[in-house]
């Protein structure tokens, strides 16, 4: 009987891999630098030796384990367990990753997109818990996501659903870097929001803002929010303009999916009841009155763990480990 | 061994009622019209008698029916096989559809949305044929849709999924009557594209369609295609902007379940590939470079009947119809 799987959430900065229990609890984790241009056949090595060093750290074995889930960035090619062309894994192109560490370990590894990966952990153990039909939207530094539809991650013809960062909710917008124009990421993401007060603070908009720059502090989102709450207008616009287009993001979710609840995470939801109650407000200026079906928008509670509790899920899921 | 299904296509106007093979050809039909004030008693009434009448005429009996399927005005309450409330079935609140019809039937009746059944005669035997994941936009008075996903018809947690017509796609766009601004059927439904151009007629733009008006007729979506076509610039630029919001709704349906087609049916799409061109120019323009996952935009194929053979499809569906 197995008593744990393992979760890793392979980033281009961070390596994380932990130990998850059947409740999805994490007894032990690690963390290490992914220096992705070694190549992968090394950080694979990293997986292993950080593996087999929680299992002696907790006294197990591998044969205790129901599995391995690898959540990493896409695109990726879901069938095949390849990472197709990753933006912050520079130079890992066609990499057969799952195979490859499953051969490694002689362990099963279940593969998904990272997105994935963390909303299938807020639906397990998070703040999804009992919601069957649920959406996560995690707000960093672009806008990752994942779909669960009646508890399965909702994968689409080509493994690449979900991609909701990308939905278009300015038609002519922001110019995106994947060649969109009015992304949701250009105007929600922790990234974009800190990105966008930069450059009118630069551009030599008056705001509170500006005193951060003349002490050599870089703008964050969560500065913009503190601003923001504080009533600097140029922080408001911004922030008011997010929780706008993430009200109608969720709208768009609302009648595609109708799911039970959005989640947000990442780290525009740091701003907590401010970034809820302003989303939740212009949902309600905004939606539709055929019918009582809007989700609730609720904040993410795993953090950053998400991703690797998730992954582990997702092995202590496949029809074998029943 | 059952040899046929019965489908029906219950809309505000008339009830249309098909036996539908196995393999999902109609091989009788009758329509009537509705006249729902009579209430819902008398409309099951005529359901009932059609449904004889068809049996009789292709000498089959009730036993020799897998069942029926129902596609029926939303929103609806389908685990109780209930309409809520239907905007063009007046005073039919709260009506146990699916069990008085089941009831006076003595046979097993699916109940479903029409845009749903619409979208599963699509896929089985339409333009979907072979795409698991698939989405279908009926462009008509209003825009109506479905989504199959894994071969299955996708509902969501308040059974409402897919009322694509009412994503927004443009922030405080055109008001809808749903009570939301900006929505996609605003722009691309039949319906409003032929309001679009009247009230511009109207208002006193110059364009060819004011010929129309002089000689007594209405301007309907078709007439703005073919002045669009021939090159009136108000007709020209209604139909683009329809186009355009139809390549924008694509874009974010792309994202968010990663079909392998989407369908176009419904009114607007007679204009053929005028409108497909159309689309798919500005979805070129458009699309994004991060991976080549546009779903193929096409045409629907069955025209009026996809609701009646969809409804009638799943009914063959069940699992106890195997």
């Amino acid at each position: 009987m197995p008593s744990a799987a393992i979760g890793i959430d392979l980033g281009g900065t961070n390596l994380k891999v932990a130990v998850v229990t059947r409740e999805g609890l994490i007894s032990a984790q690690r963390t290490c630098p992914v220096d992705a241009v070694r190549g992968p056949s090394l950080v694979i090595a990293d997986m292993v030796a950080a593996i087999d060093e929680l299992l002696a750290e907790n006294s197990m074995k591998r044969a205790d384990l129901v599995g391995v889930g690898l959540g990493a960035p896409g695109p990726m090619d879901l069938r095949a367990g390849r990472i197709v062309q990753a933006a912050n894994l520079p130079g890992w192109i066609d990499v057969p990753l799952r195979d490859e560490l499953a051969g490694a370990l002689g362990l099963p590894v279940i593969f998904d997109n990272d997105g994935n990966a963390a909303a299938y952990g807020e639906f397990w153990v998070g703040a999804g818990r009992g919601a069957a039909d649920m959406v996560m939207l995690t707000l960093g530094t672009g806008v990752g996501a994942g779909v669960i539809i009646d508890g399965r991650v909702l994968h689409g013809h080509f493994d690449n659903a979900a991609e909701l960062g990308h939905m278009i909710v300015v038609p002519n917008g922001l110019p995106c870097s994947c060649g969109q124009r009015g992304c949701l990421e250009q105007y929600a993401s922790a990234g974009n929001v800190a990105r966008r007060a930069r450059g009118a603070v630069e551009a030599g908009e008056s705001s509170s803002l500006a005193g951060l720059i003349h002490t050599g502090e870089t703008i964050e989102a969560e500065h913009v929010a503190e601003h923001a709450w504080g009533g600097d207008s140029l922080a408001r616009r911004i922030w008011d303009e997010a929780c706008l287009y993430l009200a109608i993001a969720c709208l768009n979710l609302q009648h595609a999916y109708n799911p039970a609840k959005v989640v947000l995470g990442g780290g525009m939801s740091q701003a907590g009841d401010f970034l809820l109650d302003e989303v939740r407000g212009h949902l309600e200026q905004q939606k539709w009155s055929l019918h009582d079906d809007l989700p609730e928008v609720t904040l993410a509670t795993l953090g950053v763990d998400a991703g690797v509790i998730g992954a582990a899920g997702l092995a202590w899921q496949r029809p074998e480990a029943a």
